[in-house]
């Protein structure tokens, strides 16, 4: 049996990965890209032009992170036997975090504060830097998987109104919590405090939160993106950041990855950008890579895999 | 019955005091600092000059926020029969969020951040910002008051392990927490990944976490203050910083207020810095003054008063 893997499996996990599982041959794809010829399988997000030369020997594709967006576009894989397998639930902590880290720098002026601190400057109390809190405040979730849950837990204990939106059927997920089909999206923006983007990016969730419904959010409302870029319209958002509608957003994630220096998101006031960073700690990548090597155990026994995907659906 | 109030009370929670307690003669001690010697009660933290001028008649003094360490600093006043009270409860959300949003600036690299907006740089991941998560980190809380709970509180939602220490004796407040007596604080030093200060400024807690206890965390810790100055030792705390033996550090308080601008903590590394600003939303003050009002009233009525402190322990 061959397994070939993609940039994201380094030199020093591709060689833990070979001893864990000596019966079968790793190869790396980006040393070798002829290697997927014999591929029973391919770890990684596996790139148009490498699926392109794999051949009927691939049956599993596994993304080592959790949006499979960029595999999905790939229609012959899409229409294939290939099952694609995610590692779902390993960053679901962290992204929460994340999350939490964009709330509270915009409420608790963080920006502002760092560079009170290059400057030597202490913000006398009350002085033209009003703090804000998440108590109390209307936190709805779009998208209720494992990072939407994640948040939700936290966002309750942090004493919130939360609602949770989600395309599966809404289901009582935890005390204290209010998880609405998607269709109720257009009327709880209205009285939303703070919009958490937190679904997979797919046909249905490209350009959800639009013009129209940013423009429809609370006045002083607040916005989060920590999944996927193109699900927020960029650029209707850094018009009501601009002339001060929204209190505030906070993104991880971009229509265009890296941000460009010219990019306009930059001086865009009241936002606060982070790089796409949000499971980016090494804890998260132990934690994708047990899921990973669980999976290789159960692909090499013929067992059930872990984490399916819906090709069609996106996640 | 005449009041007098301090600073504390500006002109519009003055007018709202007089139009809720048309009985009773409000007046400006900061207009008039006579007015006190017709005061049977005193709102705001009496300086001792103020209380100086006092007669027999003050029987109350009333703290708007939560410390009172500088009215306990009146001997006079402490070893009068005036009963002391405060606004404790009144802040515990907002001060608990203010942690997180230092904790988490630590965590996400936040500062980095706000920096690389200005720069238009985007920081591709794993470059040499490393990140780290709050995830199972262990979380030593001193002093379990009203903040030390809300902040235990979220930390367990954030899937932390949370140990609190208080004077009081050791009690099961919540699920999933240990709390136990103070003179554990030197053995729980060592496995303490991040250290929360939350206990009031008393004469048992000035200098509390001196410099051996601060040689004595764990390499790669971190250190939150949030309650008041003089009970971290700041040149110990910045040594440490400097020579990256702790991770990060953030405080909201410190030992001088306001820093002053050639202060050597503005430039120590790893420390993230907010002035003294935690529990400064509006949201807080009206929860103060609902507080507030309601101890006029019973002390109108001559009902017990809520919040009394005991001004030899300080709180």
């Amino acid at each position: 049996m061959q397994i070939a893997v993609g940039k994201e499996v380094d030199d020093s996990r591709l060689a833990a990965m070979q001893a864990a599982f000596p019966e079968v041959t790793f190869a790396s794809a980006e040393k070798d890209p002829d290697c997927v010829r014999d591929a029973d399988a391919y770890i990684g997000r596996i790139p148009a032009e490498i699926h392109a030369r794999c051949t009927d020997r691939l049956r599993w594709v596994h993304a080592t992170g959790a949006g499979i967006e960029t595999i999905i576009a790939i229609p012959e894989l899409v229409a294939s036997d290939v099952v694609v397998t995610n590692t779902r639930g390993a960053h679901a902590p962290f992204v929460a975090e994340h999350t939490f880290a964009l709330m509270l720098a915009l409420t608790r002026r963080l920006s502002e504060f760092a560079r009170d601190k290059q400057d030597h400057h202490y913000h006398a109390y009350g002085r033209g830097l009003p703090l804000d809190s998440l108590y109390g405040k209307r936190l709805l979730i779009v998208g209720m998987g494992n990072i939407g849950r994640a948040i939700a837990n936290r966002a309750l204990a942090f004493e919130m109104d939360v609602v949770g939106l989600d395309v599966m059927a809404p289901e009582q997920i935890m005390d204290g919590l209010t998880v609405l089909p998607m269709e109720h999206l257009d009327t709880e923006l209205e009285t939303t405090d703070i919009l958490v983007v937190a679904v997979p990016l797919t046909a249905e969730t490209t350009n959800l939160i639009d013009a129209s419904r940013i423009d429809a959010l609370k006045p002083g409302a607040m916005v989060i993106g920590i999944s996927r870029g193109n699900i927020i319209d960029e650029a209707a958002l850094a018009k009501r950041l601009h002339d001060g509608t929204l209190a505030g957003a906070g993104l991880d994630v971009y229509a265009e990855e890296p941000l460009p220096p010219d990019h306009m998101l930059w001086d865009t006031p009241r936002l606060v950008m982070t790089p796409h960073c949000a499971p980016g700690t090494p804890l998260t990548r132990d934690r994708e890579f047990e899921i990973t090597h669980e999976n290789i155990r159960r692909f090499v026994a013929g067992e059930p895999l872990l984490n399916v995907c819906d090709k069609v659906a996106g996640f």
